[in-house]
């Protein structure tokens, strides 16, 4: 298999997952492209985005900017789960490779944590397209958040 | 100073600027979040982003993944300037690294190549967010780009 | 776990070892550094570095610099295993995300290739750092390689 | 020009020269392939790599681990030059694109940094290779380091 197995993650707030979803529902953005979140477990956060004719390109695919939205936010969130309480969470960097154009019914974003630490995580993120219920691996990269300590999410 | 001049570049083709103009005007992705080009020159395209509420995070600024979409945007379209006519442009991959939030009235994404080769192109990437006419370096970053050559920008 | 199993791969080239072997043998960098190959199979290649001295930053572990060598070369030969007879690999670009001080008896590069096309192939890598027995992640990240076609890997 | 003009950085350290050269020299890698610090200025550190036959590839050109490797040490002693003097500099990502061989008879690789935070820093780095006094843009890519705040560069 390509990597190792996920380490299993235990959170520092057991109310993580009400606190992922409250922040991602926060975002005008992910409303503004109609994303949505799927999974959210501990280290393990998935954003699934419905083709709309609004976030394509020239050739009528998802265009590359909704594909690393998507990757950003899943990598995001996935750090956020393991975050603390009272924190907020900020990407400091990352990159994308793209694979295969954005084709089919959806994408769906997979963040997954690699490591976690105090002041930083770091994630790795991997984008499906979907298509008549095939699954192609369309973009793949890893990513660098900051865990802002105290500040919580909810704070203008 | 930061880095050794641009090189001059010479477009091979001459209609480049109406070229990048008509392509970014048929990708829906860029209407839906309101961005617009600024300067085309060969080798370095701006592309603008004005604030809307629709485009912020949880906490009011621009949202990640719209400071990446129009970085890949402005360094994509910096790469077409230098494509024959009759081709199209591909993101291969390229990263970012988020600098500072993205506050203001606008964000600026400046793409400018630093390698153009016939299959591939390389550029730089930079984000800038104007605030009361301050403006400040939000996002820096690579990107590899691949073209198509013989495959037309205008054909579904 | 972290990623969808890897693709099984086809070779085009029988003899993909033996090349792979044979060009390893060739770098005098991975003989300046005392790197090794150890499992060479297609779309997917280990290179293992003991540890030495003259390997180390000041706090005497492996420098961050031999780190993302063996990376880069690990991604760099599993591209290389897919590809024809008679060519070259080149490495176009590359990121590692370091999430732990490269500690121990030796490191383990692992490159997998995650999408292999004609031109271009797309790698992940990860470096392991074993210290009596037990296996660190220590780095992680993609890579995008370019087969130069025609081009003989043992042409000077 | 490429990139706004280098912001002018006060260095916390006044010794910050003595510090980076002297952290550097306790570096057995950067003596094994034989680098060198050229210029060294607050947020701006070039690291010289002259050519040698143990750091070649298998078509004679300097390999890319060595590139990564002098990119990563000019970025981080760039970001380190800023830092306070009892403070150790820790690699958290970088990204090189390679854009020509490296090919002539030294390497000079420039680190500068973007924004230096108190605990995280961004750099840039090119890389140049040198042929018989032409200078021709090899590598480029940004990095993320860490400033270990109280971890003194001399402790073992």
């Amino acid at each position: 298999m390509i990597a190792p197995a996920a380490p299993a993650f235990v959170p520092l707030d057991p109310q993580f997952e009400q606190r992922v979803r409250g922040s991602f529902a926060r975002q005008p953005f992910m409303a503004t492209i109609g994303a949505r979140l799927g999974t959210v477990e501990p280290g393990r956060v998935e954003v699934i985005l419905p083709f709309a004719e609004g976030l394509t390109q020239q050739h009528g695919y998802f265009h590359g900017g909704s594909i690393g939205a998507i990757a950003d936010s899943a990598g995001g969130y996935a750090a956020f789960t393991l975050f603390p309480a009272d924190s907020s969470v900020v990407t400091v960097e990352y990159k994308v490779n793209i694979m295969s154009p954005g084709r089919g019914e959806q994408l769906i974003a997979l963040g997954e944590v690699l490591k976690s630490g105090r002041t930083l995580t770091i994630t790795r993120v991997d984008v499906f397209a979907e298509a008549q219920g095939k699954r192609t691996h369309c973009a793949s990269g890893t990513q660098t958040l900051f865990c802002l300590a105290g500040r919580s999410d909810t704070r203008a």
